[in-house]
């Protein structure tokens, strides 16, 4: 009472399959793609011409950008930013037939900033609160609270400045 | 007299903002979307999946290439190239609700060409007749008629031939 | 007799030029575009949101992921990897109304893969069974069977593991 639910807005060229459950408050911007048991918490925003793949898990206030990447089964925590053109991928051995191939996601803890363009390596976790710098390639994982940047990432420091 | 007005081709699956001003003879390209207050010169072209943000201002004989994101009130000249899957960026501090938010948009003036999959950090210029090359990681300015590439993008010098 | 030809899917979504030809059991995902004069083989799937340029001929078993951007008359082997968001070009001197443009598109041998985000510079070949890294920028061919990756990429050897 006296606290009424948003409402979820999905543009009418986005695509999100009957199966997934979208927080009060989020918007699915046009022509994304929002496949089949994708959750996502409150007050989320996924971009124009996002693919979220299967399975995957999404915390409250996370906001994706313009033609991101996620694959099936990813985790994201809580107040993550994901800019433009990220891409996040799970096969470690990419062939086709490959019959090495299993799956291993990403893993974005709460807090966490992934600046444009950058593209993550099968399985690396990014840290709660770590800074992954625009156009990077990131190889291994991101220690929380951290910065990284550069082809493949890896920690600034001080020295860097 | 004598001449006639080329007609603006905007293909069906398209979104273009009721705000939005097209020269003569631009083409905007199947899936882009065109937000509120853009305004093109004549002759442009806007690639397949692109998204133009609100209030950009571009000039004539531009030619936007496939999944090219471009945020709000950038600015570019006229003949500027923009290569496929170029990503540019206004938000120094990506964070989720991050109070010390302030959008700076890039600014690419006459003549510049920026190679695909490029990424410009937020605020940056490229200068006139300036080359991006392909792949380009931008997180500084980049003079007048020089050519820049590499993560972080670099001057290019005789040397490097 | 005893053997059925296996369904293109097409995606509602998709566009596909009518003088495309695309093998038995191809599946086009949601929002991609096949131009003119495009050819598949067998079993082929082209991913969601990515383009196909004109007369490019692609073999059979390849697999091409999200948000790819290939250029007209491209050719691609069989059972080629083809990862989210890779781009690849065919203009050397990006610059608009270029009178020296000459269209250089690149060659995928059969059974290479390329990683997510990577970008081809013109002209280059991916040699046989080759791998490219994720956000390799790939400015030489590369040769059959070697493994690259960085900006540029250049070739791994066993002192890099």
């Amino acid at each position: 009472m006296g606290e009424s639910a948003q409402r979820v807005n999905i543009h009418p060229t986005a695509q999100v399959h009957p199966s997934a459950i979208l927080g009060d408050g989020t918007s699915i911007w046009a022509c994304a793609n929002i496949m089949a048991n994708v959750t996502t918490g409150k007050n989320c925003s996924i971009g124009f011409g996002s693919e979220i793949g299967r399975g995957t898990v999404i915390g409250d206030d996370v906001r994706i950008g313009f033609g991101v990447f996620i694959p099936s089964n990813t985790r994201i925590g809580n107040s993550v930013f994901i800019g433009p053109s990220v891409t996040m991928t799970d096969d470690k051995y990419p062939r086709v037939n490959n019959p090495k191939y299993e799956a291993q996601p990403p893993t974005i803890e709460s807090g966490a900033a992934i600046g444009a363009g950058s593209v993550l390596l099968p399985g690396v976790t990014i840290g709660s609160h770590a800074l992954v710098g625009a156009g990077s390639i990131v190889t291994r994982d991101v220690p929380s609270g951290s910065v990284v940047a550069g082809n493949p990432a890896r920690i600034f420091t001080m020295e860097d400045l």
